[in-house]
């Protein structure tokens, strides 16, 4: 995102291992005007697929997007059994923050934003408790609280995704929202809800990882950045970070220094996917670099 | 360990907390003319016990070991209902390394041995498998090795325990040593057997941990230095270090990287166990710094 | 800072080592009914010097500061020629932030403190450009625009000071401030003025040291707190941290990547000092943890 | 390195950036039947300048070496106007390791060596000083002491260049070799000489970088692994690791802390070079992953 890749397409695909695939792709781009600005490309000899990330320059590009798929189909895709996502990255992405009490990512994320770091939009603020309201009134975005219990929950998800819907939302951001997500909203949006945990998963998935790591005396804590999935703490993991604690820091003080971990290993994850440099398959992510 | 320590001793004690007992043992040493050169101390208040450790120069000091159990015990240790160790640092430590197949922690041990980096004795090497003898022979030590079945692993071991005492063992090294070892011997060497763990414990417990790191597709892998305790990757964990991965790593990579992080997070809890930094309560570990 | 070290106190000392200090300050605490939570010390052997912070719970101690200054004087100053400063924990420390045209730090300051996470009073704004005052006025804070030419620094920054000391400021924190700040302004706040420098000191001090980085190839690059002193770019260090960098990275991402350093090592620097966990001594800090 | 790698062959290539590069080579490689099995490119943007790494099995490749050179020269490199080098892999390289006292580097890389995780052939040891003879005769390599003082340096160093060429030497380690290298052996092996620096350079480059890093009072001490050139610790820098260290840490603990990086940081450097992964520019280095 931001200015320089205004005029940029990137496509993300993946197929079975063959030789000349890169050979193909460049041609085929090469062919149509494309000026390449990266390429990276990762073959996982082991599932014998191959994964491939191109950027170029739509400047003096000759294929539109529908002209794109079509060409693309003809020429690559069907030969090769590629899956594909193309994206055009001019338009920015359209992102809703699910938060509940605590606010340091929440302040984190919109603070990007405010400041034009990350060029995106973020049409509103999703909660299940009143509590953070004022932070998103400062900064001048509607808050939506939607109280949940398990009575209530589908029909207030389904409200949410009527919302999120209504928005045209790209992508869901998972910012310390202390409620499971159901699977109706999950499939609503797969592959584009990113949560943060506050732990290295999988150690510590579930509910109060800090007292979890303190009972066990760890020496690192971590944080993770995940798609979410409907198996919890269990989705393709795009980023992880540590830091170092010692027996001196009691649960309060493991909860103080990770949530300076969460805010910048939740923000690394979404950037990632703004950049489109994240690839799924079967539970792990590719993430190029 | 190492020259500039060889006339001190250390003092490890941990105790209900109660105001002044800094005061008391630091009276006690001053009256007995130690110069203490290193103390630190630490309360959990969640337990409400206190720790500390105390080092001092031997130079001055009035009371030999037997002198000194008797006058800490009346002095501090019954008023305040201190457990506590004495170490002089002088000895240097036995050490026994338990090795398998792999070789990296062995010679990384054996080098900051051999080079007169830690002030340590290694009287012997203990495997289940013929293939370090050669590495054992270039460094001169004996080398001992026990096949183990289900069915002689009890007559094994008893045979490793008695050949672990008659050499004066103080400290058993579990140097990437393949085999799960007994209550029996776990009991003869109460928190003085040192494991490495090829993963940021508690996840990837058990065999296998990059299989399983590969397959979960984190993004960094760990290694974990803990006291061994009859739970199965469970004791308490000394030191812990992790280190950044992509998806362009193969398990064989993950192998690979994580062999350097296991060296090092062995040496390091090796290393603190030393120089008496350590101590065990409730399943956790102080680490003095 | 925070709730519960509301009703505390602080001791920070160093004196020339000698046998019996620690006994000495302890005997003398417990003397006055102070409940010790946390005592570190430290010797530095090289120089001959020994520090010491306590910390001690307020609540039936029986002395206020003007009674503690002599009694401490009297017991123990005098004696072990110690130089010593006491910091009852209760009153917030108050902040002036100095900013440019950069936010990242400063909204990160400002979340930390609107959030709570931080105990601390921000009176005021102080920048050399009028671009950051949106922010300030979001946060309902006053912002102080001062445009220093060289012909109006002296005068500016008179000014400046004025309103540092009508405001009570404790604390000046230098977040992103493009400008070199002079000797007067350093006087007047001598060890109270925290600059954060986006590069691992010594290496690339000055101007542009993103590019400077990027031009030397290194594979890290850093951020580092310091106490601000009138050599430029060298007081003692507080906090550093570093992230790794490949050739990938244009002087853009370094800077992109190095904003997140900046704000996490600012923040902990500043945190170290609200805890009163730093002693400045012949150009380097002792940080007690 | 290493078995999988054993019939594979590396191009390292730079050249103008220009469309149609990658298309190009991999339709090249593909025509003469190469399965490529890993291609990273790289487009310096600010230089104008484009560099690949691409490796590709042998079994079915229809060039040898000769063949491979001329075919390529008129198909691509006259065109583009690249510099390239082409490595068949199944050769392993042969380093000479340059010691003088201190041993830690050096077990480390005869051990990674002796163990088979490196395939790499060390055909001699060279050094200043009779110290770590011992070590090489233990581990059956030959060990040649060339004893340097300002009047015999360029004699001898003669004499060294001349044993390591006679010794068909590709790469020489400066694993801890405390002398500087004059220009006539640097330009005997250009970009073949690796050393470790015990700094994260550019801070304190030149000599006692562990006193200088204590005087400094830094919170982080590093290690730099550089190619050598004319310029004193000014090489590119190929890789550099830190570890956190605190005010207890005096320059003897700085050292030992230092140490353990110092081999980490010096295997990886190499390992990057026996990988063919490293490319140099202009005093910087592509590091391929």
């Amino acid at each position: 995102m931001g200015g320089p890749n205004a005029q940029t397409a990137t496509l993300l695909m993946h197929c079975p291992d063959r030789p000349g695939v890169v050979a193909a792709v460049t041609r085929f781009l090469a062919g149509h005007g494309a000026n390449i600005i990266d390429l990276d490309q990762h073959v996982d000899r082991a599932e014998g697929v191959f994964f491939m990330r191109v950027k170029w320059e739509l400047d003096g590009f000759g294929l539109d997007t529908a002209g794109f798929g079509a060409a693309f189909e003809s020429a690559i895709a069907d030969d090769f059994q590629a899956t594909w996502q193309l994206h055009h990255d001019a338009r920015p992405l359209r992102m809703a923050l699910f938060v509940s009490k605590m606010s340091h990512c929440l302040y984190d994320l919109l603070s990007r934003w405010q400041s034009g770091e990350w060029r995106v939009e973020i049409p509103l603020i999703i909660s299940n408790h009143e509590t953070l309201r004022p932070v998103a009134e400062q900064f001048g975005l509607p808050f939506h609280c939607f109280a949940i219990t398990p009575e209530t929950k589908a029909e207030q998800e389904a409200r949410e995704i009527a919302l999120l819907e209504e928005n045209g939302i790209d992508l869901v951001i998972l910012a310390r929202y202390m409620q499971i997500v159901s699977p109706q909203l999950i499939n609503a949006f797969p592959q584009r809800i990113i949560n943060i945990h506050h732990s290295f998963l999988p150690a510590f998935a579930g509910a109060k990882p800090y007292h979890a790591a303190h009972a066990r005396g760890v020496k690192i804590i971590g944080a993770t950045s995940h798609y979410v999935t409907e198996d919890l703490d269990a989705g393709p993991i795009i980023e992880q970070d540590v830091t170092r604690i010692t027996h001196r820091d009691s649960v309060g003080e493991l909860v103080r220094k990770g949530q300076d971990l969460e805010k910048l290993v939740l923000a690394r994850g979404v950037w990632a996917h703004l950049q489109r440099q994240t690839l799924v398959y079967r539970n792990r992510t590719i993430v190029f670099s």
